[in-house]
């Protein structure tokens, strides 16, 4: 847990506010650049390192090094859950897993929201139709997937 | 209609459960490998030949190849309904016609489930205004649009 | 306002239908070619540019030029809102700000419109849970943020 406080405690994320569901803040730990584009992975909590395919223009705009801050903005609309599928293989960078512990239904649309441990939390949007197949109910452990290209990543000065 | 059995004989997702409301298996067609990214067409019915765009290690890693099997996750948000129009060019890569067979209302979202034919279904949730606008009802022909960029392709062991 | 007037006379989208919540015509102002992809610059009001990312091959399919028109497609889900945060840096190519128009409410999303100048409207679909976080109610100023890859261009013969 030290590890989270740490992460906690020079928040960079206290005065950005948006409608991103999800706000990671984390710690960069390695940037691969491409031709175009880089992947960025961005530590943010004990063992969860999440990828982010930004353009390496924006490496350098928002000052991205290994070491330094960042905080990923996840639309919670761009996450798929999986029920744990044994020798399931997928396109998407980005797998966690998490403990459903809490649900809001409408007809169409439902919010879970996952304990994706270390204190922190990921709010994925799905349909109702398979928040009930899935049957994601409190309690309930899954799979959040979400590709590296959806990721908007932010800092500050 | 007797591939489309034959594409039912082996469903590969029999065991893959997620929250994409759309998760159409089908058999790689071909593979185009560009510089890090890879374009992989996937023949989900009789006619309809989706393309996703997926990097060219994922390629390997899922172990695609012409004639192998794939399931593509699509996020019913993520598609868009168009009405039939004279000229129209888009640059999102999947464009499939269909009929409205089954709407959900919410006040902001709605769900509207199309017929693509060969027994397959392509579920989108678009505004519930622009629901109202394109008077999509059940019988209504549509045409629905997405982006290969947006596509998670899975495979099994 | 003369510019806008300008911009609607051959409004493009006038028959070009779809359930995109957003969709902007505008004038290409220019394309910067990668390798694979194009960055696209469509002015849509006097001061607004949006940027588009789409592939190289598209710019020839659509026919794409400085000075000709197209129409940018932008799913309401895909845009998050932030509040103005000074020396905030975002990995999103667009940025815009706009003043809350108009709110409507469902248990799980809300639908946000915004008045972004030059009689231009953009419509937000964000967690209530964001909205009631971000007090976003008519009047409020706040900033649209969207990925140039998340955008679909059409344009018509």
């Amino acid at each position: 847990m030290a590890s989270v406080v740490r992460l906690g405690a020079q928040f960079p994320s206290r005065r950005l506010r948006t409608s991103a569901r999800n706000m990671l803040d984390g710690i960069v730990t390695a940037i691969v650049h491409g031709p175009v584009n880089a992947e960025v992975g961005l530590l943010v909590n004990d063992c969860i390192v999440i990828d982010a395919l930004v353009t390496n223009s924006c490496v350098t705009s928002l000052d991205l090094h290994p070491g330094g801050r960042a905080v990923a903005l996840i639309n919670a609309s761009f996450i798929t859950l999986l029920a744990d599928t044994p020798g399931l293989r997928l396109s998407a960078r980005n797998l966690i897993g998490g403990t459903v512990v809490d649900v809001t239904d409408s007809p169409v649309e439902s919010e879970v929201v996952l304990d994706i441990g270390g204190g922190r939390e990921l709010a994925a949007i799905v349909t109702s139709h398979s928040r009930r197949e899935l049957n994601l109910v409190p309690g309930a452990h899954t799979l959040a997937c979400f590709k590296a290209s959806h990721i908007i990543l932010a800092a500050e000065y």
